[in-house]
């Protein structure tokens, strides 16, 4: 662990590439079947308590390189997860977010962050790697980075770094919840601490935390949703979300299909 | 439709909710099993070209409301989403995001949004319906609260609506995927004229674009990832994760451990 003497020193890093994970559990730690990713998304609820089990290290290998496969632009990946498992650390930071008791309980907390800028310490990298995996033609690979480079100075890193921090974090959080793991997501901390305690620069955008374990408790009840309509609109903001109705355009051009089609004489191959 | 004689207005809105959906498709379109989420993840590239087959309504609305059923902080779900099915209007948004072939070729594509501030309009219904649903005793909710009050607040509006509408578009990308479906989520637009061109409030905050559909020709290659050891630290910004071996605190206190076993008595009940 060369890493012990010092910061990583981003601009001297000669970045490391992997191909997609050959190999991760394909079942829940106690045997049990993966969950549909749909039933995961009915039963997963924020855990409050944590039993002090630890998560078993290939579940936890599997939940950080899967999460890694998420999609960002240009492949970027502008994510960095800071593992926490010590005591003596989970209790700092837990110190740092508001005391929340999960924190110290949870065998593992994820810390969620992003460097702003970091993206130009390895942009040409992974250009070149996805030149080097078929991905584009070479001649359109300067065009496309101009483009890139162009749209990563204009866009704010925060914004940039939140939109795809919790890309990550959300595919971190339902590959644990399909293992059959409990998972709490937190927004709840103080930046300043948490860089602080951690060692992140001072620019990092500490994003999220997500703690990673097995509920101690029965989850607290659902707690509902907007309704469909509250949260979806059809084609314009005038028009909420109606899914048991087709939208009055498409009706009105259904109908018109129809008359079309009994005004017409039917195609007949025979 | 009442809504069709002007735009939502939030402040007069009684706030529907609803439950979990009881009915959504067991099985990919062309009759598959769903896909496990590790399986999608691995499958799963962004589309560049889209055929014209529609998405199916029934799988629209499990992507929609499985989509909904992410986890947001006090429950608030802060995120909106406009749904384009209208070639016209699909034209119209390609020409708002740097005239990309796959919005007008996508038979779906859904802008994701969210309106700041929007929240007090319906924060104090969020927490009765929590309350309804037996979510935290009634005593604890003033404080409770309070305390989200003062967070959302003091967290930028941007920030906080970015964070949380990315974690629904994620979750609706991976509900698309499971079905056997192709997305393609797009960070590349102009904010200013997909206000204008579908009458979102002036202030929304234009969070990411996802086209839905089938995807009209074989993926790209797989660009590849960053290792993970140049992504993931472990317990300190100073220590590169390294899942290979355990860190020199565990191996130390493992040490200890060993010898003070080995020192005591075994327990022994019999």
């Amino acid at each position: 662990m060369g890493s012990w003497t010092g910061p990583a020193n981003f601009s001297q890093m000669k970045t490391k590439f992997q191909d997609k994970p050959a190999v991760y559990p394909r079942e829940c730690p106690d045997g049990k079947a993966l969950k549909s990713l749909p039933q995961a998304l009915l039963d997963r609820r924020a855990t409050s308590h944590f039993r002090p089990d630890a998560v078993p290290q290939e579940y936890l290998d599997a939940i950080l390189r899967l999460g890694a496969q998420a999609p960002s632009g240009y492949n970027l990946q502008p994510w960095r997860f800071l593992v926490v498992r010590e005591k003596e650390n989970r209790e700092r930071l837990q110190s740092a977010a508001y005391g929340q008791a999960k924190i110290a309980e949870a065998p593992v907390v994820i810390i969620a962050f992003g460097v702003p800028d970091d993206w130009q310490n390895y942009f040409d990298e992974v250009f070149e790697e996805g030149l080097r995996r078929g991905y584009g033609k070479p001649e359109i690979i300067p065009d496309l980075k101009q483009k890139a480079s162009a749209f990563l100075k204009e866009i704010p890193q925060t914004v940039w770094i939140n939109r795809h921090t919790m890309i990550a974090v959300t595919t971190m959080m339902y590959v644990a919840e399909i293992y059959g793991l409990d998972t709490a997501p937190m927004e709840g901390f103080d930046p300043i601490a948490v860089r602080r305690e951690f060692g992140l620069p001072a620019n990092a955008e500490v994003v999220a935390l997500l703690a990673l374990g097995f509920a101690a408790e029965p989850d607290k009840p659902y707690g509902g949703r907007l309704d469909i309509s509250e949260i979806v609109y059809d084609e314009h903001f005038s028009r909420q979300w109606n899914n048991t109705s087709e939208s009055p355009d498409r009706l009105a051009r259904k109908m018109f299909d129809e008359i079309e089609r009994k005004s017409t004489k039917p195609f007949n191959p025979a």
